[in-house]
């Protein structure tokens, strides 16, 4: 028995690229993005009552790895890549129906005719990313108090100490504080690659957040920010 | 662009039809039942690591309703079924991508070749209930401490007083004391559709639980058992 389903909308994010996306919802605050629901779907009555809820569920196509397919085991970053698990232990992106599962906070929602787009913010969500359905988050059901999760369990750390050259603390400033915000969680917890761990000092990353293309060095758990370039 | 999903397993519960089967989960916590993985996707290393974890999601497709399309408006049982609410800003089943999310208690695995049985408990899933995905629970990102939900921030009532005929409480006395449990929570949050409410004090409703048939009438607040009766 094989199960059609069809986007209800698609997410546009400050994150534009895999590279710096967070692992999990609620990791960085000052993510903000938006969900645009599909001509077909957006009817107003269908959203009535949502402002009532501060958090909503995404169900959403993992849509840039789909086609790779399903891996019976995983190496999940939180384990430094190097240990299996599998993947119905993890919330990895390689599962035989390639739905994810993010909850994010509702920050408002814009009615028109014909178009509803939805405010939200924290998500863990790149720019495209097709949504299956939106759930409210109720607390009594999906808060689980005693919730216990093995390797799971502590929220990853920040773990790079973030400074700024001159030059970028410049372009920074005249921007919104919770932009200079986002650029510095999402480089703190570092998005580099396990191997890169140990990368030369004077190699250059780039991070593009919203239209703006961020780019750092590391050096001993500090990262340099030296570059906000706008682009199109 | 549509997208095909296949179900990885299927649910077994104790409860086989709709009526008295629960709300939401977490609500009857003596609820049992086990989902059994498909033998595509019975791969013991592809749920290497679950037992890590104490509650599990399950993404499942709402198999019974489907073919009745969606609705922009619902009804919540919630809200006594006379307030309508947008189905976005709801649970109910009508979606346009018919998936539902629940969280369930993880209570064990048995893993064999070409075949993983996983139990459950508190689960609202129905006998039968096709799984398209099982993700673990992770606290840190599903336990929003702060979330509030309008409408739907208290957890429902149990609505009626359980009362036993002498004849069936010697059936359930040699039933295991869960199972008692099981039935007397299933009642007490009164599964009667609203306009029942007012029906007649010798009206007798029936119940499929398990492998019992439990029969009862209500009577201003309170419930009387009058049969426990097993079915093939």
């Amino acid at each position: 028995m094989t199960i059609n389903l069809n986007p209800i909308g698609v997410v546009h994010s400050c994150f534009k690229e895999k590279f710096g996306t967070p692992r999990q919802p609620g990791l960085i605050e000052y993510a903000y993005g938006e969900i645009e629901i599909f001509a077909e779907y957006a009817q107003p009555e269908a959203f009535a009552g949502l402002e009532a809820f501060s958090h909503l569920w995404v169900v959403f196509h993992f849509h840039q790895t789909a086609a790779q397919g399903w891996k019976p085991s995983v190496r999940p970053p939180r384990l430094g890549g190097n240990k299996k698990m599998g993947v119905f232990a993890t919330r990895s992106m390689f599962r035989p129906n390639p739905l994810g599962l993010s909850v994010v906070k509702f920050e408002g929602i814009s009615v028109n005719k014909d178009s509803v787009r939805i405010a939200i913010s924290g998500q863990d969500l790149i720019e495209g990313t097709p949504v299956m359905d939106i759930k409210p988050y109720i607390p009594y059901v999906d808060r689980i108090e005693n919730a216990t999760a093995g390797y799971a369990d502590q929220s990853p750390q920040l773990r790079l100490k973030i400074n700024w050259t001159k030059q970028a603390s410049e372009v920074v400033e005249d921007l919104p504080l919770s932009f200079k915000n986002l650029i510095e969680k999402s480089i703190a917890y570092d998005p580099r690659p396990q191997y890169h761990q140990d990368a030369a000092a004077d190699r250059i990353y780039g991070l593009l957040l919203d239209h703006y293309n961020v780019k750092w060095k590391v050096d001993n758990g500090q990262a340099e920010i030296i570059a906000v370039e706008m682009v199109d």
